[in-house]
């Protein structure tokens, strides 16, 4: 039977590609391997899978005595497959802390300290001097500027840049927009309903005996929040509004990238808004450069102008 | 302050080399690193450390608080370097099963399914294009033969084998004479005295009322034991035998290279020998080949013609 090579549970897009384009690796060297993977695939890693035409790994849940099993991007016991202290552990590719793994016997344990499993495997392609496919490369690639959220993560080193951009540079695709791209099919944006945007992570404030609410969501672009799903939004708003009494609400729709926020509010915010920020503001909506922090920017503002 | 780089307790020839090779890979590149080890030399490696003219890596018996280390050919802290729970653990590179270690963060941790950590390091020299000195060639080759018993050992692999060669072929060194070279020189006989020789692993045997003793050592070749050895092994024996009052005492000089045992023998036992075995006989000494079993090969056949 297959060694299966799996990542962790609850898999993000590393745990997939770096499973399946280790065991394409594997394959064209001649190993009897299969990718599995032990969880449901997210809406960013499916995009990833439809755009380079790869089909999901098969789902197993649980592993039985005698299945053999590689892992990847993860070490530990307790993140990995159910199952695993029956089956007979092979091999470890991972970019985490060391978690206490034992085994019988030696076997392979590739740890480093980049930013992304698949970082290392387009490595071990390389050193086996097996050609990278565009699919395997569009796998690789896409894991990379996920794990290292293009780039900007504090976990991500030159090689983990130089190894996407030359990929990228396979593909033909511009790591930035490609990058976004990924972020935003995987965003809340498209896995929340407008109602959950603004709830996901909210707080009630009271200021001189009027409540308001605060939310906020944090996205990659702004474009991620089309015309349509402005529209959503600001109607979730309003209902919260009346439902709850408040005065206002406002929603911070946040662009980690650009370092912004997009307020999205009720009218009746409209004047407070312009006046405690003194912006220039349209009638639902304003974007507040350098404003990231609900706590320590937006809040202690309101407290000033409304007290 | 240096990173350390330091095998096991007890370090064998692969712990001393490995970490003086790891640690010159990782100053030419550039690294502030220093092989360190935590145990005494044994007669091997020093041997091998004077023919390749490299001073021992100094001796450090306990890390403080604030040392960053790099372990080589262990990753099990219970086999490691005093004082390691009190360091900052920066790597591993090793060929063991997996013990159970765990770090805070991220580490370098490569732990391959080869006979020896040396082989892995000199991978290490290649994947980052550093010259490999004949110096540091010497010390990757020693350890390679030492830890694969001149590749007979069940944990040996190609990739062993051809590093091994290639390394030798570097030194203008034929393998099999070299490790047998490094093997004497670090062999029971040029360690322990005659008398320890004869009752390091001994036996005694009780065959119709007379006592005799059967002693075995294993050595990578007859050589190791010249004329003067055998001499004063011979009169090792001669003493016990009259202070125990035994009938006769062997010691079985077993060669595991050639596969074959040669006795030891106050006179008395020559014509019991020659006659329990039917074979010919000197005055003391007798080559059996094929015979490397006391238990098997040796107590039944006395016992049969005692009896």
């Amino acid at each position: 039977m297959s060694i299966y090579v799996v990542g962790h549970q609850n898999p993000d897009t590393d745990s997939i590609c770096a499973a399946v384009t280790l065991a394409n690796l594997k394959q064209e060297l001649g190993e009897d391997v299969e990718a599995i993977r032990c969880g449901k695939v997210n809406a960013e890693t499916e995009f990833i899978l439809d755009k380079f035409n790869i089909e999901a790994p098969k789902l197993v849940e649980k592993l039985n005595k005698g299945d053999e099993v590689f892992l990847v991007d993860h070490n530990e016991a307790s993140q990995a497959i159910a199952g695993l202290e029956e089956a007979e552990l092979t091999g470890v590719v991972d970019h985490h802390r060391i978690g206490g793994l034992e085994t019988s016997g030696p076997i392979y344990f590739r740890n480093e300290t980049v930013g992304c499993t698949s970082t290392i495997i387009t490595k071990m392609y390389k050193e086996n001097n097996v050609e990278i496919t565009d699919e395997m490369a569009g796998l690789l690639l896409s894991a990379i500027l996920s794990d290292t959220v293009i780039f900007r993560s504090p976990t991500c080193t030159e090689e983990d840049k130089e190894i996407a951009n030359e990929l990228a540079s396979q593909l033909g695709l511009d790591v930035e927009e490609y990058g976004k791209e990924l972020f935003k099919a995987g965003s809340v944006v498209n896995v929340l309903s407008a109602k959950e945007l603004v709830t996901n992570d909210y707080k009630e404030y009271e200021f001189a005996g009027d409540t308001i609410g605060v939310g906020q969501i944090e996205i990659m672009s702004l474009d991620e929040v089309n015309d349509d799903k402005k529209g959503e939004i600001l109607n979730a708003i309003d209902e919260i509004v009346e439902e709850k009494g408040y005065k206002f609400l406002l929603l911070m729709v946040t662009d980690i990238i650009e370092e912004g926020s997009l307020l999205l509010y009720n009218p009746e915010a409209k004047d407070i808004i312009a006046e405690a920020f003194d912006v220039e503001v349209e009638e639902t909506e304003v974007y507040l450069d350098g404003v990231l922090s609900r706590k320590k920017q937006i809040i202690p503002v309101l407290s000033d102008y409304l007290a």
